[in-house]
C-alpha cells in the first residue's frame, strides 16, 4: 500500500494528538485512502526533551527547519505556533512544493495573503482547518458545503479558556481571577493567558473565517477587539435577570454590502443554542441568504479533536493529490489575491447595549444619566438600580435599544467625566 | 466565462429552490468557481403546469428522461423523488459519462449499491448532500471533516414534519391528530404524512449517513422503525416530569464492533442541545473517537437550505472537473463494493426505557408487573401511578436502567397478556 510520509513541525499537544489517532485509525484511515499515512520526520526545538508519545525508531528527529523539508516528505504539518519560524518553514515546504497543513491561526490572521500567493504559485495546497474551533468543520462548511450562499452573519465562541471561565463565574459566581486560577490549574489556559482573555486568538480565528466567508481580507489590526477581564459576577447577574447569559463572541456581518466585524462579550438571549455552550466548547452559528441558520458544536481545543482536524485536511491533500493539473482551491474563491474588506467604521455599528454606570446614590443622577441619553439619541429598554449605597457608589444597569457605538461611546464620555461617577461606565453588545 | 450546464431531473420545490440560488448568488458562485453555472433543460412530467420560479425563455422543458441526458449538459441534478424513473435517469447519465446530484434519500436507501457501482464504473461524481438533513453538511462532514475518526454513535433529528408535530404537543399538549392536521395546513406535512410519522424518511437518511459514517451497507429493511403515531400528550408530559423531551431520534452506534441501528421516539434529556431542537429544525449529533461530541444543527428542509446542499454539491463537482485522472470519492472509503455492515441483532441491543403500562386500578397490580420486571432482569429507576381510575384504567410509568430490547419484549409481552392490562404497554427508548 502507499505511504504518505508526513514532516511535523513541532510535537507539542497537536502533534501528538495527531501521532496518536494515525496510530488507534490506522486501518479506518486506509479503507478511506488505499494508502498509509505515516509521520517520518519532526522538528522540534529540544532534540533531548522527552515526547508526550513515542513514534518508534523509524521516525527522524531534527532541531533544523531546512533539515524537515526534504524529498522523503510529501506534506508539512505545521504544529509549532509562533510567526517568524513557522512562516518560514511553509514558504520553504512550498518552494519545495509541498503541501502544507497548519493549525496556526495567529500566522494566518498576520500572513495568511502572503501564503496564499505563495501556495499559489507553487501550485500547493495549504490547509488550515485545525486553525479555528478545533474539532468543528467550519473551514470545510464556509469552503464548500456553504459555497453557494452569501454569508449574511457569522457569530462564534471560538476560545475554549475564554469560554470556560465565563461559564465557571455564571454557574459558580466566581470572581474572574478565580476562575482564571482554576482555569489555569486545570491546563485550559496557558500561564500567560492574555490571547485568550483579552480577545486576540478569538480575533485571528475571526480574521481566517471571514476570509472564508467572503473572500475578502479583513486585517486583524481593523478588528475591533474586547477581553473578557472586565466581565464580573455583577454583570453576569444583572444579564441573568435580563434573560441572558454573556459570551466572547466574535461576529461578522454583512451591512448593505459593508463587513461589520468585531471581537466582544456579549450579552446572548439564554433560549439561543448558543447561549447553552458550556464550558471548554466552541460553536458558530452561520446566517447564509440560502441556508438560512445553522450552528456547528463541538470541542475547540485539545490534542485528539484538533488533531482530527489536521488529520481530515491530510487526507483531503491525498485524496487530491493524483490529480496533478488541478491548481488547489486554498481559499475557495478564484479572485487572487483576496481583495481587501469594505469595511464599515465600527463607530457605525449599530447594536443594542448594557451599560454599568457606578455611581455616587445621589438625587438626579438617574435624569442625568438618562437625558444625556436622550441627547445622544440612545434609547431606553431597561433600566434597573440596585444594591446598597457605599464608597463604591451603587450600579445603575441601563439595557439600550440599538444605537451607534458612536452615539454610545459619546454619552458614555460625557457620564464618566460627571462628578457621581465613581467608576468608569460598563459597557457591552447585546444580541 | 466558462459555463455548466445543468439538467434538472424534476422542477418541484427544490428545483425552484435551486434557480432561485443560482439567481441571487451568481456573482458569489462566479468569484467561488470563476465558472457560471446554468439550467439548460428541465424534464417534468407535465410540460403545461406553471412553474414556481420563471426559468426564462432558454431553457428547455422536456417530459422525456432520455432527452434531458444529452450532450450539452454537463451535470444531471435528479430532484423528482421516487425510485424507478429517478433510478433509470442517473443509470442513464451515468453511461452518458455525466456527473450527479441527487436529493433522492429514499432511492439511495434502496439502490445505493448499485448507483455507486455504476458511477464507479463509469468514472463520474454521484453527490447527495442535500439527501439528508437538508442545509445541513452532514453527508460532507462524515466523508472528508470526520475522514480519520471512528464514529462511536451518530444520533439525528432528521424529519422537521415528526418533530414539528411533537414540538406542537409539548409546548401546546395537543393531541397527535390535531399537530398532524395543523402541520399538513401549513405545508409542513404532506397530504400522505406516512413516510415522515412512521419514521421511514429518517430510516433512509440514516441508511444513508451509515455508509458515510462506517464505510459499510447496513440494508434498510434491518433497520428497525417506530413511528410517532404512539406518541400521546401523556406520555410527553410524564416524560417531562422525568426529565425529559420526546424527540424521533436515529441512532447508529459501534457495539464492540458490531453495528445497532435503529429509528424511535425516544426520551432525551432536557438539558441535551438535542432536546432542544424544535420546531421543523433538524440536528446530527456524532461522537468520533477523536473528535469528541460534534452537533450540526440547521433546517432539514425547504426550497433554500436543500437547494443550497444540492448547490454545493455541484460546486464540489465543478471544482474536481479539470481533473480528468481523478477517480470520483463518491462514498469516502476505497473498498468497493461497500461491504455488509456487521449487525447487532435488535433484541441484544441495551437502553433504558420508558414503559407506561395502562392497568386496572386494582390491589396487586404494581406487585406483579415489578415481579415480572426483577424475573426477566428489567431493573426499576423510577416509576410513578397516576390519574383516576375508570373504563380507560389508570396509567402507570417505569422508567428502566439498562436492558436488553429482549428482555424488554418479553416482561411486556408477560404484562400485556394480564387480565388487568386494559391497553398494551407503550415502550419508548430512553437517550
Amino acid at each position: 500500500m502507499d505511504v504518505i510520509r508526513l514532516g511535523l513541525g513541532g510535537f507539542g499537544t497537536v502533534g501528538s494528538g495527531l501521532a496518536k489517532i494515525l496510530d488507534m485509525n490506522r486501518e479506518r484511515i486506509a479503507k478511506r485512502l488505499g494508502k498509509r499515512i505515516e509521520i517520518a520526520s519532526v522538528l522540534v526545538r529540544d532534540l533531548n526533551k522527552q515526547r508526550a508519545f513515542d513514534l518508534g525508531s523509524d521516525v527522524t528527529f531534527t532541531d533544523d527547519p531546512k533539515a524537515l523539508v526534504n524529498d522523503d516528505i510529501d506534506i508539512v504539518v505545521e504544529l509549532m505556533g509562533g510567526l517568524d519560524t513557522a512562516r518560514d518553514l511553509i514558504l520553504d515546504a512550498f518552494a519545495a512544493g509541498k503541501h502544507v497543513v497548519t493549525a496556526n491561526k495567529h500566522l494566518l490572521a498576520e500572513h495568511g495573503l502572503e501564503l496564499f500567493e505563495a501556495a499559489g504559485k507553487h501550485n500547493v495546497g495549504l490547509m488550515f482547518e485545525a486553525s479555528c474551533a478545533g474539532g468543528i468543520p467550519i473551514v470545510q462548511t464556509l469552503k464548500e458545503s456553504l459555497a453557494g450562499d452569501e454569508i449574511v452573519k457569522l457569530l462564534g465562541i471560538m476560545n475554549g479558556t475564554a469560554n470556560y471561565i465565563l461559564s465557571e463565574m455564571t454557574t459558580k459566581g466566581m470572581d474572574f481571577e478565580v476562575a482564571l486560577a482554576d482555569a489555569q490549574d486545570l491546563g485550559y489556559a496557558e500561564a500567560d493567558p492574555t490571547f485568550d482573555i483579552e480577545g486576540f486568538d478569538t480575533a485571528h480565528k475571526l480574521c481566517v473565517l471571514i476570509r472564508m466567508a467572503y473572500g475578502v481580507d479583513y486585517p486583524l489590526a481593523d478588528i475591533p477587539i474586547q477581553g473578557i477581564t472586565g466581565v464580573t459576577p455583577m454583570d453576569i447577574e444583572f444579564a441573568r435577570e435580563f434573560g441572558y447569559r454573556i459570551k466572547l463572541l466574535a461576529h461578522v456581518m454583512n451591512v448593505d454590502g459593508r463587513l461589520e466585524a468585531g471581537v466582544h462579550p456579549a450579552l446572548v438571549p439564554y433560549t439561543y443554542l448558543l447561549a447553552r455552550v458550556g464550558g471548554n466548547y466552541n460553536a458558530v452559528r452561520l446566517e447564509g441568504n440560502a441556508v438560512g441558520p445553522i450552528m456547528l458544536h463541538g470541542q475547540g481545543a485539545g490534542d485528539l479533536p484538533t488533531g482530527s482536524a489536521v488529520l481530515a485536511d491530510i487526507m483531503n491533500l491525498v485524496r487530491g493529490m493524483e490529480c496533478r493539473d488541478r491548481v488547489p482551491d486554498n481559499t475557495g474563491f478564484c479572485n487572487q489575491p483576496l481583495p481587501k474588506a469594505d469595511i464599515l467604521p465600527p463607530e457605525e455599528s449599530e447594536s443594542k447595549y448594557y451599560f454599568r454606570f457606578t455611581v455616587a446614590d445621589r438625587t438626579g443622577v438617574m435624569a442625568t444619566i438618562t437625558k444625556s441619553m436622550a441627547e445622544h439619541g440612545v434609547s431606553i429598554a431597561q433600566a434597573v438600580q440596585k444594591g446598597e449605597a457605599g464608597e463604591e457608589g451603587v450600579p445603575l444597569v441601563i439595557i439600550s435599544h440599538e444605537t451607534s457605538a458612536k452615539a454610545a461611546d459619546a454619552m458614555i464620555e460625557e457620564m464618566d467625566a460627571m462628578d457621581f461617577s465613581v467608576k468608569p461606565c460598563v459597557k457591552f453588545r447585546i444580541l
